[in-house]
């Protein structure tokens, strides 16, 4: 099945999370691609002229705000992310609550606001816990090791009954680790930010555990193909994995870096994480078929670009 | 695996949820077997002269008095229902966010109570959703369509994530319908003591749909066996299905019970509800392998003994 570029031009699509790594792209896509974007969120700290579209400075808690800007909205994406898996577990009970509060709001909100579709962002390292078969198919058990994890699993599953109860349309996205321009570096998701900074800036790079930990990176341009995907499609099928279906070790990476940038890297190891999977790859057969979608973006351009970014980013 | 009788001897086992239907034949069960039983929540409706043990008068809101009660307690039974699928999905997120409140905060309040293990009855009957095949093991998709069969399944998912971090034992029981005495007849959960209480007195019985509903009914005395095995086992192994493994349709079981009491029942047909799913019946394997558990109880015998049961309850 293809999906048409120009399917959602004209269409008012409301980008919650706008401000953010992945929002920031999507929203230059959707720009590109003729729709009339809106962007709701904190607002970006990296530069905001390269946004397009109109800007709603807002906090996700705030659900008058929120009902505002989606009201009769074609397409509302949810990259609204809160936690990350380590925090997560340093009080679990709290971090579901909050996590499920501010989602489900999110939700009934959509609902009553009558929006034509909810793409959600979940999370493809996290909601299968850890699996023993790779690469993962979206039907694989689900045992999320985190609340982070839980949390996104718990939203996927309240989607698809207020579906049945309130015909409201969703597609969930189960992206792998995304990377690339406009990701900030040292935060507690975006290793690959950090390790390439560190590099650039000649520090060392500090790894959770002994870097054997594989991870299913993917580059930010083709998450926002997916997700524009997403939006336009009517398979019957709610939930896709988007991944790059190839595992890289923390080593192999910091490896890859080394190579692309031709510089020397050091790296400085550290008690391993106990919220980290040893393993993650996703299967991305499903988008493949229904959705079109395979990844474009080659590794080492991916990685020269983000480079590229962050070395001007430095700069600023 | 067989699992010793006396294993639960002098133990102190506390029963939340002991006033219900479930729980007052538990704890007779645990108490012919030794054990030292504490009952906990909202005094029973029925004669309280059956009940062994200790008992305590509480909410299951009162954290403190759940504190109190589960202090230091060898294992404890959470029985503790809440709501029903159908209600469940008036506000779906109301009744998700309640669930998880109340069974979040008796979770981390046993583990701060050092108890040796928390054995926990999830819904065979709801975790699963629309399953297509049958019976349905334990790792098949778990899809619930009811805000109710997703509180149950995020609490399972969050008891796993609580063991590996603060290392909590648990078991958790995905319990088919169960029946037999001591069910109240006429409540939205238990219908079998209703189209019984009906047949004895003559009166219609209503059926939401068409009677093809199909279930795994499984009497009382079979789930509290389940339920001391399941305090007594060191399995690996952390969910069982605990069902008759047969599957029943509505029409059926008042063709049974009309048999059984020899009596003529006429039936009206209401229109269906959006939270039943058409089949469930559960595979029992697991529970069999490890447990050294199968359930006992003959269905004609199990029928005439509830009735029994209702014609005394009516009599008083």
């Amino acid at each position: 099945m293809t999906i048409d570029a120009g399917a959602l031009a004209g269409q008012r699509c409301v980008v919650l999370g706008a401000g953010g790594f992945v929002g920031t792209s999507l929203c230059r896509l959707l720009n590109s691609n003729g729709a009339n974007v809106v962007g709701f969120g904190r607002r970006s700290r990296i530069d905001t002229a390269v946004f397009p579209g109109a800007w709603v400075d807002g906090e996700f808690n705030d659900a008058q705000a929120i009902a505002q800007v989606i009201d009769s909205a074609d397409v509302v994406f949810h990259l609204l992310g809160g936690s990350n898996p380590s925090a997560s577990n340093r009080d679990p009970a709290a971090e579901l609550q909050t996590s499920l509060a501010t989602n489900l709001s999110l939700i009934t909100t959509a609902i009553r606001a009558r929006v034509g579709k909810l793409v959600f962002v979940s999370s493809g390292g996290t909601v299968y816990g850890a699996a023993t078969h790779f690469p993962i198919p979206e039907d694989a058990p689900t045992d999320p090791i985190s609340a982070y994890g839980l949390g996104k699993l718990t939203i996927e599953k309240m989607l698809r009954i207020y579906s049945m109860i309130d015909g409201l349309d969703y597609t969930i996205l189960r992206v792998a680790n995304p990377y690339g321009p406009f990701q900030i570096p040292n935060r507690p998701q975006g290793i690959l930010a950090t390790i390439i900074q560190r590099a650039l800036h000649g520090s060392p790079v500090e790894i959770w555990g002994d870097g054997t930990v594989v991870r299913d990176y993917l580059h930010v341009e083709d998450v926002c193909d997916a997700l524009v995907r997403a939006a336009a499609t009517n398979a019957g099928s709610k939930v896709f994995n988007v991944g790059s279906g190839i595992g890289r070790s923390l080593n192999e990476i910091v490896a890859s870096v080394s190579d692309v940038l031709d510089v020397n890297i050091s790296v400085v190891y550290k008690a391993g994480r106990s919220a980290d999977i040893p393993t993650n790859i996703l299967d991305c057969t499903r988008a493949q078929q229904l959705l079109g979608w395979t990844p474009q973006v080659d590794w080492a351009e991916g990685l020269r670009g983000t480079a590229d970014w962050l070395s001007r980013l430095g700069k600023d």
